[in-house]
């Protein structure tokens, strides 16, 4: 078990969409902090890790969702690097609201990058000693991501606005790009239960990416999303959602 | 003389663009959350106002800045509703660092909108009472702000994470399309001193915009915006910048 870290955070209107919870952004930029702050903490935050010449890079997100965060309300994210093998760092992280309800749990998995070759690194077991995390020898499965077989596709350009400090797009902006191409009305009858998302290949800055979809209305109603960059896939998810 | 109201704030990364210092759109969306709040306080919350059919927009923003808020610093935002006319209501707000320096000063106008109509609707001294602002006659100048002539275009497309819980595209957005088109080393080389910004039409979800600009070197940088919805001025700005 690796060392949990939790902080507050009061859920402001400007992180939440027209149905008055948190977008997706702003929730994954909310618990990245988490465990920025705990990395800070322990003498391993960014400015250490890049000293290193490396930089942490998410791959896969999951996301079980009961409720979304609201409006004003002050939410509780609580962090666990969970373990770690030669490639991969595991962290989870648990929103809770103020009664202690678990709200949303995410699982992620995190690689090492070399800056300047921009090539996994292997992770190292005394960098990792302060998280007290379980050193393993397993690579965790994931969920197959279901790929989109009969999409719509629409293009859109990277922003400024979406770079992060580390000069390449934030993990969380993809999620602008495959919400958006729902729509309206989709976004309004429509609430999240579970995302499964596999971060395939760096989006930077001066790319035009296509955001391509399809909705499948089975029992469930479920969207199948690929982030492509010309040819090349840079992400791709399944969300699952439940009708109003 | 309006009662102040003030709040602190810990600038989070994800508020911040590569420069480690707020974006606009983040540093407008958290004072705005300032008057919010005090409006909440003294009744008159955003759920109040709509019940009256009405909404608050803003038409016109002023900003001198010192200085932009830094990523992982405490803020201080004070706000005071200044004065109040038939049509206009005036709201500065003072972004100060933990020793107290004044950082950013901001002074906006508003006026109140009715939803169904979409016409403004006079400002009631009734309404106005909790906020001790002085009732005034005058109308307030503003810095004319200089057309462009000789522009540059760029398209972009109102996405759904750009609506605010009113419907409408959040003010503090129109900023995206504003800087992504000045590009990547014209924002690294330039820090913002001052912007007169004027809203003139609401962007609707569905609208795409064009984000018009103009950049001129004389003694001081100088770039000029518009925000066009087809032939329509949606929104005009001025920005001053400093080399760095």
């Amino acid at each position: 078990m690796g060392k949990k870290y939790s902080m507050q955070h009061e859920v402001a209107y400007y992180q939440c969409d027209i149905n008055q919870t948190m977008t997706f952004p702003a929730m994954l930029s909310v618990v990245i902090k988490a465990s920025s702050d705990q990395s800070d903490q322990l003498e391993r935050g960014t400015e250490a890790i890049n000293q290193l010449g490396l930089t942490w890079v998410i791959t896969q997100t999951e996301i079980n969702i009961n409720r979304m965060p609201r409006d004003g309300e002050t939410i509780t994210v609580i962090t666990e690097p969970t373990a770690f093998n030669k490639f991969f760092c595991y962290r989870s992280f648990w929103i809770n609201d103020g009664q202690g309800n678990l709200l949303v749990k995410i699982d992620m998995a995190f690689v090492l990058m070399k800056i300047e070759e921009r090539k996994m690194s292997s992770v190292d077991a005394e960098l990792m000693a302060p998280y007290e995390s379980e050193q393993i020898k397993k690579i965790k499965r994931w969920d197959k991501i279901e790929a989109v077989t009969d999409g719509k596709q629409r293009l859109y350009h990277v922003r400024f606005y979406d770079l992060d400090s580390n000069h390449h797009v934030n993990n969380a902006m993809y999620f602008n790009w495959m919400i958006d191409v729902l729509g309206y009305d989709f976004m309004v009858e429509h609430t999240p239960v579970y995302v499964n998302v596999k971060f395939d290949k760096e989006v930077l800055y001066g790319n035009d990416i296509h955001s391509l979809y399809q909705i499948i209305e089975e029992d469930q109603t479920k969207t199948l999303h690929e982030i492509r960059l010309g040819d090349q896939l840079a992400c791709e998810a399944n969300i699952v959602w439940q009708k109003k």
